[in-house]
């Protein structure tokens, strides 16, 4: 495959958005069109759920006054934004393309909360959602299994949301800007024990934009991997299935074979933590620690990793959130992350799951120069 | 690029279907699991609101035991099967992928038709939606407007339905597999004046695949073109709009290009006629015929034009169509049509729009030997 480089990116300004669709993708993708643009591809979640009606793909380009392209929305639940960019990075890999556009946008607040959580919750197997599981209970699930067999205490738990807070108030994006202390997070609502609502990744509206090209840029996509399994956790057959995601496992290896990356190449990491209890499964299903050490790793590594807030500071819009962590790394191996920036960071890895671990991408970036 | 090549092709009769949405996308990629395939790429156009649940694209690679590969699911609204293929193109020619399954699907009779009906009319541009607007009562101008410009009578129309029943009958895999007269398409239930309920493509369970490789095979993807335009009819520029889709003359003129081809080099050919109308100005925006002489030229070349029955009669579950058209085409193209084979076949066009005409995708098969 020929080489495949990032020449721009952005993103809104995540939280209570205002406006359609339409619009939260153009506020991200409005500033990337200086080049030709022969293709464009939307990553989104569940438009239709949220009465965005259909035909996203196509409703955004027309908006951004590209029409006579082709324009295809791809759909992977959590995991949209990377599983676009990957089929951006194909498309441009195969010669078929020369600039494509990939945009991911979900708008969230406008509907109630629980109906949001609702729209969320449809991508888990049916049999699990048909007896009442939602991310939050088996998320919590996770927790209460991880807590016992390893001795983390609910404090330092805590602590995950604490420092992810500490990053979303060093970036201007993130839908939370203020730190918190770890009695905050203790005595926010219980949503499901041992889990409370600072655990959790807020709803959000968001979008967020990239644009690939053959031609050289700041950027360049080092490597990909992608792996599915059972959406039901109790139909996959790894025995970590109840403390980690098995996909994690197998599109990191894929993704660092691929580029022919060892983990300690990374300089700067996006893990997809949209309960606190994920960050340090994460970390252990990247593995980037042993089991039970995920948090002690976090605590040392966290100026390098989640550096814009993660989802759960910087906010998760469903399908934009694989974009926006690659627009987090774009910024940090372009050296314009302000006072988050990593120092000298040159090497990315973006992790993006899709339902609760039914999918996961990872990609690698690495700066040009 | 790469070349890709089709190495199998297979679907499952069209109509009414039982069980899941996996089981029918099952039915369909079985039988052409014995390649290692390394990617899935599924289209669908709307499982979340047919109440089929999230997260399709992992459940259809899991229940077809391709666990640990990338899966990710592909939308363009009715246009959805041929984003697939192309996505599926992408991924093999760029060297990212060896062996991709492409499945189309789409599970529709479970509901009541008139939420059927309003499901497909999720992928209208919103304003017109707000005011009634349905893809039949588009269609319905379409004919209107067709008619009164050129002298197209309403029993000429109902011989395009006519035709559409003749070639069904002859195909195994049809939803409508009897002939039906002039005067039972005009006798039949007003749908949407001029249009009658035999102008319309069913409501229809289904599902098609196809096996792309890099690998040398039958079938080779001689060239691709693919346009999008605004949702809304009267957002378009083109002046045509109200009598054809400006997108489907792009896609075409690109994929012809992108071949190397003229239109006389084309054997055999699968249209988009969602409506007895949309076969006329399909042939008229893929420039086979100067406007008005859509009629003629169908009547002369229908023994090669929707060879399998078209949506009208083969049926048209939404997400499906595009992938079958391409499966239609791999069995002509490799002299396996039984009785209704266009003899000595070597080249085909497919022609799937998604929307009504907010985007389109013209693909082009050749035969290897």
């Amino acid at each position: 495959m020929r080489d495949v480089f990032l020449h721009a990116a952005n993103m809104t300004t995540f939280g209570r958005g205002a406006g359609s669709i339409e619009a939260l993708a153009h506020d991200a993708a409005d500033p990337l069109l200086e080049s030709e643009i022969d293709r464009v591809i939307v990553g989104n979640h569940a438009a239709e759920l949220f009465g965005d009606g259909g035909q996203v793909a196509a409703r955004v380009a027309c908006d951004l006054g590209l029409r006579g392209i082709p324009a295809l929305r791809v759909e992977a639940a959590t995991a949209s934004g990377a599983a676009a960019f990957a089929a951006g990075v194909d498309a441009v890999g195969s010669g078929r393309a020369e600039n494509v556009l990939v945009v991911g946008v979900e708008r969230m607040t406008h509907v109630p909360t629980t109906r949001a959580l609702d729209v969320v919750a449809s991508m888990l197997a049916p049999d699990e959602r048909a007896v009442g599981a939602t991310p939050a209970s088996l998320a919590a699930i996770f927790a209460a299994r991880y807590m016992k067999t390893h001795g983390l205490t609910r404090e330092r738990l805590a602590d995950v949301a604490v420092w992810a807070h500490d990053a979303g108030a060093r970036n201007p994006h993130a839908q939370f800007r203020k730190p918190v202390t770890r009695e905050r997070v203790m005595l926010s609502s219980p949503i499901s024990d041992p889990l409370r609502l600072f655990d959790a990744a807020p709803v959000t509206d968001g979008a967020a934009a990239i644009l690939l090209s053959a031609a050289a840029g700041p950027v360049r996509v080092a490597g990909l991997g992608a792996a599915t399994d059972a959406p039901s956790l109790l139909a996959r057959t790894d025995t970590r299935r109840l403390d980690g995601f098995p996909v994690t496992r197998l599109a990191a290896r894929a993704a660092l074979a691929n580029a022919g990356w060892s983990r300690s190449d990374v300089d700067v990491f996006e893990i997809h933590d949209a309960f606190s209890i994920l960050a340090l499964t994460g970390i252990e299903d990247l593995e980037l620690a042993l089991p039970g050490k995920a948090i002690d790793y976090l605590e040392q590594e966290r100026t390098r990793i989640n550096t814009g807030g993660g989802l759960k500071a910087r906010g998760h819009p469903s399908g934009a959130t694989g974009v926006a962590q690659l627009v987090e790394l774009f910024e940090q191996l372009t050296d314009k992350s302000g006072i988050r920036q990593v120092p000298g960071a040159r090497r990315g890895l973006a992790h993006n799951v899709g339902g609760f671990g039914a999918t996961a991408f990872v990609t690698l970036l690495e700066a040009s120069a």
